[in-house]
């Protein structure tokens, strides 16, 4: 078999460098999708993709593909996650998956080795989704399910067109999308979650991914003065926000199970101490692996926001940010992660993944699975996101060992017929 | 008596072209205090005093004083408000008071008129508390309920402070404060709520004013994945916000009375759709006629605030921004304020204040009352605040009557002996 090995400190040390990109106190990052932090992170990659003999190119909605040719042409086993952050994330979040695809390429360098079929590394767009919705946007586009046009046209929270940004800062590239069907995909990440962690477990073998509806809600109501106004009289768009905030705790309280729910932007309007709200917007992400219960989910939100305009009279509007439904991955790719990774001697459990990942957008056009490694308490999106050295290189030798043989087989570089 | 007259329409006049400054969509103003906005109202009103032949001094908190000599010499009577208004004010809040005092003294110069006391208006600094906590913080400072020095060092919602922002705009001005106490002071202004309106009432005689606590409440917890966070192990600021902005609804709601309660500002960090908050900064504005009342809702917040910090294991630190004991205004000035406007035909009633105004600050150094006209509908702070036209110039006419029998009576401006 291979005699490539993936060298943890090397891996480390690329992670640290793009780490120091938008990096932020306390050890993370700040790269939202298509801002100059962004752009910096991914000069970084392409640069490494390149020194690692990697023909880089960069697709219409700013994906960025490294590929290594095969013995034979077609299709390539890819691998990839994301460098985007949000605002307070962590160094792991993503850019784990893309640098561990990058150490499996140098470990096949350094070995000698070739693949019979190419073997891709590849990041893409706005997976976050913290500043433009939908998240996983660019994978969204790759695979086809969100027409060009329409992602250029998304505008973010700050205003920007994702097509304007993109041009600015030089990622408008000119590989078509949707693209061909890669021949497989893999894609490692830690969990951010606490159940490997708390289980002592090594390996995650990641079978489905929760189903994620993001509603942006916005309510108007009365602006007045808080003094002399009585209470009977409010129309309280900040009041109405709140209710909301408690009703979809309450809501993952009483469906149980793995349904969770967050309001996690708010902004008030005017935003003045003394003056009762006319105007407020929030978001609520609903997950569920059920698409059935994530369904239930939303209809109780939308009968909530029914009884608040009657009880407050006020106004509430709704947009729907994003919406997958729950997506199982290939079963013997699965398998096939399961037993690499035994054998390499990880203890290992079949899990869901809570978060939304590229992988998902993968999945609906070629056979596709994911590998988790733990994350410390289970934080995320949060500077202190951690997961142990350990960890991080046992997580890229299973990567190692399923690509290389999804990708046939490895053979000294000289030695093709 | 009197031969002078209210011009009504010159005193609209005046308040239309003071709603030009700052002006904005649906003819409201937008002079936060001390802003360039609320620099160039200041100089507007400033033009108009010395026009009207008034003596114009600035105190060292920024508080302008317009004074018209008396036959003799001595504390003046005075009359004022504000000038600064929130981010989405209407024209007559504050404005009124101030323009109608300037059409008093316009009248008794048309009519050739002297007093007996000096007569004085004058228009105080951050009344509103829109950018700077506490509000009525110019008529505190003029009247020694706070320091000068803690005034001047006081930060802003946009971290600027009081004292490099009074310099900028050019009104640290070199009048000391504490002031010397008026002979007495009287303050018009709109009911900024819906009684007077509802009940078809001309003159409200304000005999108190509420009590006004302000609370800025800073709530931490773990930012974290929203996505694979069970629900059970969040620390969610955000969640924690939305449980106060339930709670101060309810608490006022079982209080009663006329204690009311409003959370108007609110932010979350990091403000992502999909990211658990790990911080909230609220604030709380509970009102209430009566202290011991308003002092049981502060202890319910804080109960409330602790049951909150043991159920979801989030850190929360409070800061008061404003604590102001409700007032109780002098006797025989609302004697008076009533005698004059039934004289003058108009229909009054005895109430309170829901707002606070800097009248209450005044009342802690000279007889003091306010007189209010009615708001339609009730509504202010906000661009549809709106009086009628026949009440403004009713509330001026009962200022000049009650101002000049304060200031000992008029008398052709030759004839003292």
């Amino acid at each position: 078999m291979s005699s490539a090995r993936i060298n943890g400190e090397r891996l480390q040390r690329r992670i640290a460098a793009l780490a120091e990109v938008g990096a932020i106190d306390g050890g993370g990052c700040a790269r939202l999708a298509l801002s100059d932090a962004d752009r910096a992170g991914r000069d970084l990659v392409c640069g490494w993709m390149r020194e690692l003999g990697l023909a880089v190119t960069v697709d219409a909605i700013g994906n960025v593909v490294g590929l290594r040719a095969g013995r034979v042409d077609g299709p390539a086993v890819m691998t990839g996650s994301h460098i985007d952050t949000v605002r307070t994330g962590g160094r792991f979040d993503g850019n784990y998956g893309v640098l561990a695809g990058l150490e499996v390429v140098a470990a096949l360098n350094e070995g000698g080795l070739s693949t019979e079929h190419p073997l891709a590394v590849a990041f893409f767009t706005n997976e976050e989704g913290a500043r433009f919705a939908p998240d996983m946007l660019g994978s969204l586009v790759y695979t086809g399910g969100l027409a060009l046009d329409a992602a250029l046209a998304t505008t973010g929270i700050d205003g920007a067109s994702v097509g304007a940004e993109l041009a600015r800062i030089g990622y408008a590239g000119p590989a078509p999308v949707p693209a061909a069907a890669p021949r497989a995909f893999v894609e490692l990440h830690v969990e951010q979650g606490p159940v490997l962690d708390r289980e002592g477990l090594d390996i995650g073998v990641v079978e489905s991914v929760q189903g994620i509806s993001w509603t942006e809600i916005e309510i108007r109501g009365t602006s007045n003065h808080a003094g002399t106004t009585p209470m009977a009289l409010r129309r309280d768009a900040g009041w109405a926000a709140g209710s909301i905030i408690n009703f979809v705790r309450e809501l993952a309280q009483e469906l149980g199970g793995d349904q969770v729910a967050t309001v996690g932007r708010i902004e008030f309007f005017p935003n003045l101490v003394n003056v009762v709200p006319n105007r407020a917007v929030l978001t609520v992400d609903l997950r569920n692996t059920d698409e059935e219960r994530l369904r239930i989910a939303e209809a109780r939100l939308a009968a909530h926001l029914d009884a608040l305009r009657d009880a407050e009279k006020v106004e509430i509007s709704t947009r729907k940010l994003a919406r997958f439904a729950p997506v199982r991955f290939d079963p013997a790719m699965c398998d096939r992660i399961e037993t690499h990774a035994r054998a390499l001697g990880l203890a290992t459990r079949r899990m869901p993944s809570g978060a939304g990942h590229d992988a998902q957008m993968l999945a609906a056009v070629c056979p596709t699975a994911m590998i988790f490694v733990p994350s410390v308490d289970g934080i995320s999106h949060n500077v202190r996101e951690y997961t142990h050295a350990r960890h991080i290189e046992a997580g890229a030798q299973v990567l190692l060992a399923v690509l290389t043989e999804l990708a046939g087989g490895t053979q000294p570089a000289g030695e093709h017929p």
